[in-house]
């Protein structure tokens, strides 16, 4: 790992594609192109590399977190949706050790009542949620900072 | 929108491609396809083209409503066994404008406990349920009639 | 039955007289007559003969669902505040053999955590629900569908 | 209240009318009038008066129940679906002090989770379930020994 | 409304006729009449006029309501056992828009569990319990004074 | 069974032994042996033999039940305590297939929350509780009608 | 007690001392300081005493309230927050005898679930609630009442 | 089916392809592999033929048990994640009439309270758990067993 | 335990002596006796001495898992009723550290809500449940392979 | 009295017996034998006779409680499994109405749940958990004063 | 810590500086002070030195808590009403490694339904209830013990 | 506010005065000093001033938090145990209309269930917890990004 650049995987969710378009008055405004060109540029001031995956399929989001397996020095990642029902998700979250965090972009403890439980919140690091996409680059540092520790 | 004709989306979820051969005593014994002839037919005679998907996929199904965002004027949607659990489904439902209206063909509330909570009900317009093979016209007339009065 | 046409029980239940003045963001500006009337239309149109009750009291609701056990071919039922803990008014669907279909203006899954649940929907064939007045005359139609099946 | 026999007061709930004709594997295939027959003649076997009332009507049967407070030596109430909300019913019971016993055609026990609370059983002498008409005998006959013991 | 003075609909609920002999340890000792004379006397010196309902139907009480819909100046209202389950009597009182004011006798506080829950609370202006007859007085006062503001 | 008459076996379950002496303002001032006493007149003025069992072993009372498997006509039990969570004595009871009548001395829904539940009352007849000695003498009635229609 | 006016004490709990400022929606847009110049107005014609306490501490409200034990006639208390959690606040006003009623200016049933819950409601004499400042006015009035029929 | 041996469907669910990676303390050692080779050898010994499926995808798995309506002779499932809330897989696996056996590698009794529900468990035959990999060689034969029976 | 064989203690709970005759539709036509005799069949085949103990007694089934605390190789335990609420069932169970098997013959995910329930399922190896009289024999493999690990 | 030393009853319940080799973490290393010893002499030092039972069988608990209603002082008891569902142990030692004190060796709320609800606290005078086998001393102490505070 | 006496905190919770005064018939008519003279009194024959502290400020006990860190050698404590939902109570409790007990004077078991709850109990040693002024001199005693094996 | 840098709120709450001391597994071994000397840091490279305050006093968090009503930028709280059940807190916090942030430093969601519950996280902008005192200058960070979006 001498000359290459920590790599961290940032998954997005389902739905998370219709960023902007779908309730910004919940989500906001920004695309999610946008926020991931934040999070390179954050990425690329952290000295990592990013690998960024958006998908509606929970099979998908599964096989890319056990991807994390190897070679991976953190995960970021909002499940969206499979927040609050998605073992599977859960499950391979468990699987894997680097430090991951949970975001959400809304603040879930104002909404539904089913939003406020999250089924993986019990295996990542941490969680972020009600910052909008400044939390997506806060969990970025948090990660890199975990990552950095434990080398 | 001149000429063409609006067109609706009737989506099917997961195990309803069994449909005449899976438990006829709660499901009836028609088959899919013969569902989706008197759709069809109902269609023509509303002045509406349809657009049929069955998946089993709860991805698929995300991405299929996605897709209604733009170009459709309404959607039929029996969510079968993911009604009960995929917020997923749901996030997608609340993300699209357009009129939908949910189906059950059996009376879900003569069921098992869970079957009685529908977790997308909340962000369609309308249920219909236990009418059978007759609840997915009804509901298409419903589509047809919001469609209508939002032109 | 020869030259008679069939005949269905339409039942309104308490505050549907109100229909048009009370809380129309909740329950539309149309007066329960015009709705009526259009239940008239689309009756004559189904070649059946309607008979209306619009009742404020519990009592008198059970005693017209009982009176359907003879010479009626369905009932359409919305039971309004009834639907939520009139077991009597379930006990009297329930004795009653005629098709029957329980309607509901507003969708009743986006109110409050009470109005969910319905103590009539597992004694009745089906449930339409969040149509507004429309959801009455397709309830019509379903009635006068499966009347006809079983004739 | 030398010369006159003691009167008690039999209370028949919503849709009780409709005995032998209701739902006959779960009632039974007894008539309501021939209950109260037999009831008659247990009275007069007794040395009782009976006064017979059915009514589908929850305000009748507060009434009904108020009735008793003077003159009667005690009721035989089967509240039938105001067993499991009417706290009215309930309050009125709870009013009047002469010997009461509930009686219940069915097991409650064996059917919907909901018939198996009774709002009235805290208020009431006694309660005798599932034994069919023979148990509406049985309560008259406790009535009977209670209204004596007091005397 | 220049000469007439306004006018309030006071409404007792169920077996509230029996006050001052129904468990009077619960209720006080104080019959209903000389409840009404208090609070007409106190409606005489807010230059109010008052008329009184008690009821023990349901859909006497829902009706009764409705008339206040015109021409009323307020409504202060004791349900009694309907405070716990009648959506209807909920419902009207949701239609009205005139001041409200739900009245209990008794601190419901610190009797059975199921008496702590009004389905109507969310719908009046305000609650008053535990005061005894003296709490309509004081309900009294506060629509007097709402209706005032109003104005 | 020409000669013979039928035999009916009466259960009392745990520190039933001790009635008269405990909490008699619960369980009355009748010693077990006087209510025996009055069970046997009952049963010659019936025609029925009776064997009658005291136990405050679950395991004895389960094995009691199973001796009623042949020979029996019907079973009276009063559980008392196992009533709330012996499913060893529910199984024994379904197991039976002769009539059967569950006696409580008390009126159960008067006490603590835990003993309104009955985990035998599905699999008996009937049930009769809060009458006091008296409820066993019906039940010894119902047991002899329902034993007398199965002939 | 002869010369002296009877004195009542008026608690205001947590966050009141930014009425008028806080919330307006919901607290109304008067002032802590307008309301308590309107109580002594009000007490000054009912011929009291006022002692006013605003207190944020959990452990003032507790001794305050122990202070009524001696040379005080009534309590009025709007304990806001701890209105749903302080036991002991509820322990101190269990404790003390004279005359006490709860006080809420907003309807707290139309609220966050959380608010519909007091755990003091059961050991004062009366709540008032939804009424505004016009809900203290009244309060001093019921105590003063109170106080009256005890002497 | 005469020369052909019988067919059993073995399916493994979202990350059971990690064994002996993930949470070896849990689910042991040993990899898929290995079990999939003892699951071979004992269906040799039993006159099977196997088809084993290990998938991430809900609606793979889905697809995969509707596989076996036709030309199978029984399912060994282990759902893994899915066991607790995928309702399409238990609607899949209900449509099926094959013999059909659930099996767990750990005691699901011992771990978090969401993994003792599982939702496919009344509509398959049997559940063996917590016997580790031995617990797919005795469902295989409690297949093979209960496809024998029924030839 | 040079040449002694292996001995493992089966346990059979409550009503289970009534097998065959007891409610066969859901356990099955066999007599325990015949199960008995294929256990001790295959106890044979697998190198084991058996000891077999059938009760109804809780008392007697603690007493005899106790026991296999010295000279025991495992526990096959079928504790039927007891399994959902003997706690001193599980605790005797816990306290023995000898590999244990719990055994189910019915599907008890089909059945009443309680069953689903097992108390001793946490303390032991492993749970077989639905697979009839087999899942005794597959129990006695599972305990056989555990204890041959262990030695 | 005169001459004789008070006599105390100490009931141990289920698996006590196997205390110091059973979970030695949870419930220590003595055993109930030393227990025993430590308890006589702490008796002798206060002037006490006792009679220690120990029993793994609900009926003979129940029939040891029932024994101390003549002719003993006080009960301390450990009814170890039997605390959480023995509704017969409770009804025994309601029946009793000499001073008893609970006793748990382990602190019952660091436990799993159901550990944590006692059915018999509510009936005895007091509870002592968490100290080990002090815990019986200290309740023997208690038990002393109580009953030397009733002579 | 060769000379001095260990030193023990005794902490009384909200409102037990009323005792005495407070519901005697709960609490008892011993004053604190009469409570704290016995414990100085028994303190004196362990060989141990108090220091009593009562207070209704949360913050309080925290910090008295707090102070145990360093130089106490044990601590009884009877939160009172911060027993039921004072986690700063419990997180300094639990930050504290000293022996510890709590007291309850009243069997907390025998009142309302929230006193059955304590949240600091799986925090501290050992819990005694019911037992009056007496379990504060027992739980002294046992810190004594406990203090007394770890030196 | 020209040349003045924006002032920020850090409240610490009850008990983490011990950091560092207070059970490190759980909270760190960093002391509350050293997160506070980062937190002086981070805020000199923002450009913010920082006012600290750590209380284990609620009512002075209530006050400390009422007065960033004026002259604050923004709130970072870590509110302690009072999270899980302080409404004083959480109505100080919903009253203050600043930017705020709670931070955890340990991940509360694989805690205790009671600290799975906020009762302030409706009522701030957003969450962070499980990041140790990293979170803190994360919450930092997101108070300034927020704080100047609204300048």
């Amino acid at each position: 790992m001498n000359n290459v650049r920590p790599r961290v995987l940032v998954i997005h969710g389902p739905n998370l594609n219709l960023l902007g378009r779908r309730e910004p008055n919940v989500y906001g405004s920004l695309s999610l192109d946008e926020i991931d060109r934040r999070l390179r540029e954050k990425a690329g001031a952290l000295g990592l590399d990013l690998e960024i995956v958006q998908t509606n399929h929970e099979g998908v989001m599964v096989e890319t977190i056990q991807k994390a397996m190897q070679g991976y020095a953190g995960i970021v990642i909002n499940p969206a949706a499979f927040t609050h029902y998605s073992i599977a998700v859960r499950d391979a979250l468990a699987a894997v050790s680097v430090p991951s965090v949970e975001v959400h972009l809304s603040n879930i403890y104002t909404r539904e009542e089913f939003r406020r439980h999250s089924v993986v919140a019990p295996v990542v690091d941490g969680q972020i949620s009600g910052l909008g996409p400044l939390g997506y680059l806060l969990a970025l540092e948090a990660v890199a900072a975990m990552a950095g520790e434990e080398k």
